[in-house]
């Protein structure tokens, strides 16, 4: 019970957060979403700068966790690295709000919180070059730097919640292809002449 | 004299927005930013949503200015594709704070002012689109949709200014030929097998 009222507050938050803003969003609007008091609010958070920290705290482990995963399989780069922009695709269509609030609301996440925050976007390119690094290694691909190729695959898939619309033109797989064939292709060793 | 007044004042409103966010910025502390008393401000702007809107105008503008610039060219789409991806990193190198506020901030743009803002972002997308369209053209390019294909390097271009340090590792120029070798190998027509 708690558990699950805790749940409705945050996807409450995030909705406000993604609809309004952050700093636009008090309190009391939280409480009205979910039908509480605000008094009675306290009772499940301790203020909205805590409740953005763990929001995005929770949804930035969730794709650290499964790019983690994808780097660990015995599958080549190239395989590994169109898994890893498909799933972060993937998750982002899942909860578009959710990656709108931590893309463009996590510069007010307060200091002590920031930090975690960073390491584990630290964490994400580093796996995220990482596979590209395996791929030089094993000479499915070339790029004059991995770590800014990584940045480059990252900022793309970083911007697809800006304009994803699932009643598109295009389906999230269609969609994927292209990512994958523009990055898989980009990196590829150039053929010789 | 009101001109330069006017520019001072736009320089410090970016940067309060850039620092503590749109909405955490009063006309307050904008007016203290420039020496001046907050009654003295409202005789060069409006209001904040308008300076706002008025900044992400102006700065999209030459966005979009650049880039129809740059397709009206005479060169291959490659070769106009590589100066409009260096153009736009360019842009954001030399102001950085102006783009965070106009891709952070343009949601709080009020409704009348954020179609004209959306007109632009549509347009500067067009543009790009257009490059690759003539590039399929000429037999320069291939992907399965040039629309997608332009998101996912604006997107790229557009995350830039997350991550880019002038004081960093490696120079604007080093890093514009990482994001270009990627885009134009992406996009080459694969050679027979």
């Amino acid at each position: 019970m708690g558990r699950s009222k805790q749940g409705e507050i945050e996807r409450a938050a995030i909705h406000l957060f993604e609809e309004k803003g952050f700093h636009a969003t008090s309190m009391q609007d939280i409480a009205e979403a979910v039908g509480l008091q605000k008094g009675s609010l306290y009772h499940y958070i301790s203020g909205k700068d805590e409740l953005l920290a763990a929001i995005a705290q929770q949804t930035l482990a969730g794709y650290v966790q499964r790019l983690a995963d994808i780097v660990e399989l015995p599958q080549p780069a190239s395989e590994r690295l169109a898994m890893a922009i498909r799933a972060h695709l993937e998750a982002t269509a899942a909860d578009r709000e959710m990656m709108t609030v931590l893309l463009r609301e996590s510069y007010a996440i307060t200091s002590e919180q920031r930090a975690h925050v960073a390491h584990n976007s630290a964490r994400y390119r580093d796996l995220f070059t990482q596979i590209i690094r395996d791929g030089m290694a094993s000479g499915e691909f070339a790029t004059a730097d991995p770590e800014v190729a990584a940045l480059v695959l990252i900022g793309s898939c970083n911007w697809f919640h800006r304009w994803y619309d699932p009643a598109g033109r295009l389906d999230l797989n269609r969609i994927a292809d292209v990512f994958v064939a523009l990055s898989l292709r980009g990196l590829e060793v150039p053929s010789a002449p």
